[in-house]
């Protein structure tokens, strides 16, 4: 199950380096993962009104080259492993043939509570259904 | 009723022109709203916890000269009126004895679905007390 | 010279009562304009490499209904006059046939040294062709 | 070389779970730097001035518990290693005794061209003096 997302870099992503700041990258993960579930069938937001969240747990990220203001990207998203209450993702920034960042999330399921609950049905079979 | 907040600007919140991004300013005003209730006794977390939430529905800035990173700012924050269903902010911005930037904020007062209500009590006393 | 341009809104602009911060508008804002000067003809990114930065002043913004995650809005950017020395935008966030916000900014033109300097011709040529 | 300091969550930084964006903290380990930094006796932006950049070129964050808004917390940040072209601080994020995330980031020295540089001597004394 694999998905690619263009965004362009924004002004306000970009620092006095002028470069995208380096917390921009998680945020295009964020999106990435977003939208390979809305690929697969799924809104983020209809499973948070159901109660279910998926909070990042673990971030690792390898920034190899700079994207510049205006830049346009594409995420490559990945879903490496739906476990029974961790969702491991795997990403790859390019500009062209270009890699300039690589990077991996693990996310826990939580509910309305905000203690963790295991990752349900709905998600499992959707993410079985389109590897 | 007014406060006077200090703030240092992150490299974060600065752009390719090497100065604080526009948006960060809004940021601090909020910072400065904040802090203005908490000096007056209340605490904004614990009237979102009780159900009343407080959201901007105008903002106006003017930006006189750039804030700079690592700059360390005064933002000063004044009640300007309280009334049934809005709240009225002014702000100036320093950096020693110039001004950066000044501001006003309306703020109105809604409910967990929602719904505009009226400013609760404990927010009109708090305010009227500390004028 | 008007321009309309799609967004949507990101989970990271959301705040805790679930809908869009009300600083990610000033983002989306400032989007609408580059594609509204892309739209002409110009790149922001090829006018900073050229020294010519384009500065907010004065910042507008009136709220009337929130923007939640997920949602697809379209920024109406407008020009509204380019002068000797300031720029003069109009702002519509729409969701379908809501209008969710709309907005003001002024804008002057700075130097690579952080003066003042006039509209440059080629922006003022831009602008007027595409009235 | 280790230092401790005290940053409060803001409004702006927290998503729709209530509770602080996962971006929100790799901005406070970098004001973490800053401060280590200065308590060394350099600034950040002199740094900038004089055309040295660090650049994160590594990030790994762990997520243990959600900060809150309003939540004071404590970012300790620890200089590991400063080497000849990379330097690697470790972070320890703190609400009183509860360890909420712990991270480790790798910079690199840039030069105002944008290439990688020899981390320069002003740098490597302050590490090495300050142990």
């Amino acid at each position: 199950m694999i998905h690619s997302h263009t965004i362009r870099v924004r002004y306000s992503e970009c620092d006095p380096m002028g470069v995208a700041h380096h917390t921009a990258y998680p945020v295009w993960f964020e999106i990435g993962r977003t939208e390979l579930l809305r690929s697969a069938g799924l809104e983020y937001a209809s499973l948070e009104s159901e109660g279910i969240f998926l909070a990042v747990v673990k971030l690792d990220v390898t920034y190899k080259r700079p994207a510049r203001y205006d830049d346009v990207l594409q995420v490559e998203t990945k879903l490496i492993e739906c476990g029974r209450v961790k969702i491991h993702h795997q990403y790859t920034l390019c500009r062209e043939d270009e890699t300039l960042s690589t990077a991996r999330t693990v996310l826990a399921c939580i509910g309305r509570d905000g203690r963790p609950m295991e990752v349900p049905a709905i998600i499992l079979q959707t993410h079985s259904a389109s590897e």
